[in-house]
C-alpha cells in the first residue's frame, strides 16, 4: 500500500519514491541555479513546524531596497507525520490554520512569485547561503508534572545537525533558532559540523563552521508575523564571522529600527536567555497558583487583588492572574532544558528548584479546577456529563499543543465522569484524536451536568450567568477559571438553578 | 539611676516619671481642646518608626482647600528603645536621618505651626478621630534562612490594639497600616476592640468598631515622602462606615487624582495584597539567584542577558539582576506572614512553597558572594583583612535593617578572616553595634587583602579597577556583586595585581 501523509484539513500526499526524490534533486539544482543567476541568496529553513513554516514565509517575502534578496527552500522530512507540510506549502497554502491572515498571504505570494519552495531532499542544504534551524527539540515527561523523570530528544536534533554538516558549503551560516539546552551550539552543533567538515576533507582551521544562535519569540495568534518581524532579537555567533553574518541576515528579516538587535558574547548566553525568559514566565504563573489556593480559602477575589497590585508599573505590572493551567510548546519544557543542560552539558548539581518546580505546578494546575468541579457536584462525578469550554492552551487561538484541557479531561474520566470539549477555534486536540471537540456551544450547555470554563475565548466572555443557567439542567455546576462570569449576577442565583465556583474567587466559593 | 533613651545621634532623653506623665495627660487634654475649637480633627499615629514618623509628618502637613484639617498626636512607648523618637519629634527633628529632606522640613513645620506633637500617654487615643496604626509586627527567625522555625510577634501587636480599644471613642476610625498576616484585621483587631468596647459598656450592636486596613508602600530614599503621598493606596473596611471614613481620610493624605484609590471587598484582601506584593518581589529576586549560579558555571555575563530580556516591556521588564542579598524590614518577613496566617488564622496546610523558599534563598544569598571571595583567595581566609563596601541593604540610603552585609561579615569572621565595613551613608548597622562602619574608603582599600562590593552606592559606581588595584596590596582579590567594575578594564589586569570575580559574571570568573 502506498504510504500517505495527511494534513489536518484532510489533504492526502503520497510519500515520494526514490525516483521522485532523484527528480526533485535535479529540480532543486535547476531552481537554485536560476535563482543564483538572479542574484538571490538561498536560505534553507530546516523544519516546517509552527515556527519554521512562518519563518519561511517571512524570509521569502523579505524586501531590502525594493528587492527580494532571498529564495527560500523549506525542508522537512518525507514522513507520514511531516510530508503534508511540504505538500501544503507547495500548493501555496499555510500548513497551519492560524489567526493571522498574513501567514497565508505570504506563503501564497512567496510561492506564486517563485521565492519559496518546500522540499524533502537533503541536497537542498548544499545550496544554502544560510541554514535557519527550526527543527523541534522535544522534552518527554513520563507524565504530567514528572520533573525528575524526563528525556530531551537530543538525538534527533543531533541527526538534523549532521544532515546539515554533511552537505553545507563551508561558507554557509548555520543559524540555530530552535530553543535548545544552553551550551548546545558550542558543545553539540559546532563539533558535529566540524566533524562532518573534516570527513569531507575541509580544513576546519581555515574554514571553521559558521554557527550562530538567535532565538525567536513567535507567539500564535493574530500577530503571528509581527511576533517574528516586529520583535527584538538576541543573537550570538561562535566566531566573529558567524556573528556578523547572523547580524546582517537578522537586519533584513526583522524591523531593527524599532527593535534593535542584541548581541551577546557567546551563543550559550543567547541560549540561556531564551530558556530563562520562558522560565520566568512559567515561574510567575506557578507563583500565583499558591496564592490562588490561599485566596480561595480566605474568601478573597484574587483577580481584584492582582488588579490592585498591577498598578505598580515597572515592578508589579506583570503579576499573573489565577488561571487554569499552562500549555503550548515552550513553557512546559523550557525550564527543563536548563536543568538538562546544567547536568548533562556542564556536570552541575541540579539546583534549579524554582524553575523546575514551576513546571510541575503548572502541569498539575488543572487538577485544582477539577477539585472545584468535584466540590460543586458534591463529589458525585459518576456518569455526570461535563462540558469543558476551551480546547486550546491560549485564548482566541486554535493551538492545542500540550493543552491543559487534556489533564482536566482525563481526570474527569478517571473519576467516572463523561467529559466533552467545546472550542470555537480548535476542532481537535493535537495528539489526542480520542477527544472530540464540539463547536455548538448551545448543545453542549443543554447536555451538561457541569460546565468548566477553561479559556477566556472572546466567545465565552459574552456569556452571562443567565445564558448558561437557562440552558443547563437544574442543580448544575459551573466552574469559572478566568473570572468570566459576573459576580453580581452570580449572587442572584438560587442553588437549585446553578452552583458557580471560581478559580481564585474564594468570595463566591460554594455560592448557590 | 535615672533611665534614659538615647537617639542614634546621641541626644539623651530621660524617661518620664509618673508625675510627668500625669502632667502630659493634662497638657494633651488642653491642646486637643484648643485644636478642636479650631475645627481640627485629631489623628493619632500609633508607632513612630520608619513609617509612623514620616506618616505623622505628612498628615500634619496635609492641606485641604488651603486648610490643615488634622492635628497629629504621634504616640510611642516611654521606653529606652523608643522614647528618643518622641523627644526628637518634639524638638522639631526627624528621628531618622533620611535622604529625603522633606521629612525634616515637614516635621519642623508641623511642630512650629502647632499641628504635630509626639507623646507617650495612652489617653491620647481617647481624643482620636482617627488612629493610624503604624506599630511594627516583627517576625523572628531562629537564624537566617530558617523558614520553618520562626515566630510572629503577634502578642505585642495585640497589646497595642488593646490600648486602642481601651481608650478610643466608638466613632473613631482605626486604620491599620501595619503589614499584618492576612486575616488580622477581622480575626484579631476587630474582636479585641469589640471586647474592650463591651467592657466599657459600649453597645457594639449600635457602635460596631470602625476598623479598616490600608497598607503603605513606603520606600526609604530620596522619595520617602512621595512614597506615601504620590502612591496608590488600597483600602478596605470591616463595614461600610469604616470603609467610607478610610476613603475620606486617604483622599486627603494621598494624591488620588494621579493615584486613584483601590477599594477591596474585605480587609483580608487588602492585607493579602500587601504580603503578596512583597512576596512577588522576594520571589523574583530568589528566582534569578538560581540562574546566577548557572550563568557563573556556564561562563555567562547574566547582567547582559537580563538586559537583553528586559526589553520585553509588559512581561519581562522587571526581571531582577544578579545581586548580593536581600535586607530591609519587609521582604525577609512578609512571605512568612502569609505562611503564618495560613496555618494559625485559617488552619490551612502550608503550601506556600515558592514564597517561603524565596525567603530562605534571599537570606542565604550573601554566602555565595562569600564563596567567590574564598575562591579568589584560594580558600585562605585566615587573618585576611576583608573590606566590605556597603552596610545598608539598598543603594544610596543609610537604612541597615536586616542588612545582608551582616551575613557576609559573620561568615568571613567564622572562617578566620577579619572583616571590616565601609559605607558612605550608614555609620552603623542596626542591631549590630559590634560592627564598626568606616567612612574613609581610601584607608579601607589600603588595608584590605580582599574587597567585596555589596551595594551599588553611587560613590562606588565611579570606582575604576585602577582606583582599587593601585591602592590594594598585590595579589588581592575583589568580588563585585553588582557589575560595578568595567569588564574591559578587568581584562588588562595581571594576576599579581588583582584578581576580580563577579556575582553573575561567569565570563570573568577566576580572571586575573
Amino acid at each position: 500500500m502506498e504510504k500517505k501523509s495527511i494534513s489536518p484539513d484532510g489533504l492526502e500526499f503520497a510519500l515520494p519514491s526514490n525516483r521522485e526524490s532523484r527528480a526533485e534533486e535535479e529540480n532543486i539544482k535547476k531552481i537554485v541555479k536560476d535563482q543564483n543567476e538572479q542574484g538571490k541568496k538561498i536560505v534553507v529553513v530546516q523544519g516546517l513546524g509552527f515556527v519554521g513554516a512562518v519563518n519561511a514565509a517571512v524570509i521569502s517575502n523579505c524586501e531590502v531596497d525594493s528587492e527580494h534578496p532571498y529564495f527560500v527552500l523549506g525542508v522537512d522530512l518525507p514522513t507520514e507525520n511531516s510530508f503534508w507540510k511540504i505538500g501544503k506549502i507547495n500548493k501555496g497554502e499555510s500548513p497551519f490554520n492560524v489567526e493571522d491572515p498574513r501567514v497565508q498571504e505570504m506563503i501564497e505570494k512567496g510561492k506564486s512569485d517563485d521565492r519559496l519552495k518546500a522540499t524533502w531532499v537533503k541536497s537542498a542544504y548544499s545550496y544554502a547561503d544560510i541554514v535557519v534551524v527550526d527543527v523541534n527539540l522535544d522534552v518527554g515527561k513520563r507524565g504530567k508534572g514528572e520533573i525528575n523523570d524526563f528525556t530531551v530528544n537530543i538525538e534527533s536534533f543531533k541527526k538534523a545537525m549532521k544532515d546539515v554538516g554533511k552537505h553545507i558549503d563551508p561558507d554557509a551560516l548555520v543559524l540555530i533558532e530552535t530553543t535548545v539546552p544552553p551550551g548546545t551550539t558550542e558543545k553539540i552543533v559546532e563539533p558535529i559540523i566540524e566533524q562532518q567538515f573534516e570527513k569531507r576533507g575541509i580544513n576546519t582551521e581555515e574554514n571553521p563552521p559558521l554557527v550562530a544562535h538567535s532565538y525567536e519569540r513567535v507567539m500564535p495568534g493574530k500577530e503571528y508575523v509581527d511576533s517574528i518581524v516586529n520583535m527584538w532579537r538576541t543573537y550570538s555567533g561562535v566566531n566573529e564571522k558567524s556573528c556578523n553574518l547572523a547580524k546582517d541576515f537578522l537586519k533584513h528579516i526583522t524591523n531593527t529600527e524599532d527593535y534593535p538587535l542584541w548581541n551577546l558574547r557567546k551563543p550559550v548566553g543567547s541560549e540561556l536567555a531564551k530558556v530563562l525568559e520562558n522560565s520566568y514566565r512559567a515561574m510567575n504563573i506557578a507563583f500565583i497558583y499558591e496564592w490562588t489556593l490561599m485566596a480561595e480559602d480566605l474568601g478573597i477575589n484574587l483577580f481584584e487583588v492582582v488588579d490592585s497590585i498591577r498598578v505598580r508599573k515597572g515592578t508589579h505590572n506583570n503579576m499573573m492572574y489565577p488561571g487554569f493551567g499552562v500549555g503550548g510548546y515552550c513553557l512546559p519544557k523550557d525550564p527543563l532544558l536548563a536543568v538538562w543542560s546544567s547536568k548533562e552539558l556542564f556536570g552541575r548539581e541540579d539546583d534549579m528548584l524554582f524553575s523546575k518546580h514551576a513546571v510541575k505546578v503548572n502541569d498539575l494546575m488543572p487538577l485544582h479546577t477539577y477539585e472545584l468541579l468535584s466540590k460543586g457536584l458534591s463529589g458525585e462525578l459518576k456518569n455526570k456529563k461535563i462540558g469543558i469550554l476551551g480546547a486550546s492552551y491560549r485564548k482566541d487561538v486554535d493551538d492545542t499543543r500540550n493543552s491543559p484541557t487534556i489533564t482536566l479531561f482525563d481526570e474527569i474520566k478517571r473519576n467516572g465522569g463523561k467529559p466533552f470539549v467545546h472550542d470555537p477555534y480548535a476542532d481537535e486536540i493535537e495528539g489526542r484524536e480520542d477527544i472530540e471537540v464540539y463547536d455548538d456551544l448551545h448543545e453542549v450547555l443543554l447536555e451538561a451536568d457541569g460546565v468548566v470554563m477553561v479559556q477566556p475565548h472572546k466567545e465565552y466572555l459574552d456569556l452571562s450567568v443567565e445564558d448558561i443557567s437557562s440552558k443547563m439542567k437544574d442543580g448544575g455546576c459551573v466552574v469559572d477559571a478566568f473570572d468570566i462570569l459576573d459576580d453580581e449576577e452570580i449572587k442572584t442565583l438560587k442553588e437549585k438553578d446553578l452552583k458557580v465556583l471560581g478559580v481564585g474567587k474564594g468570595h463566591i466559593k460554594y455560592m448557590a
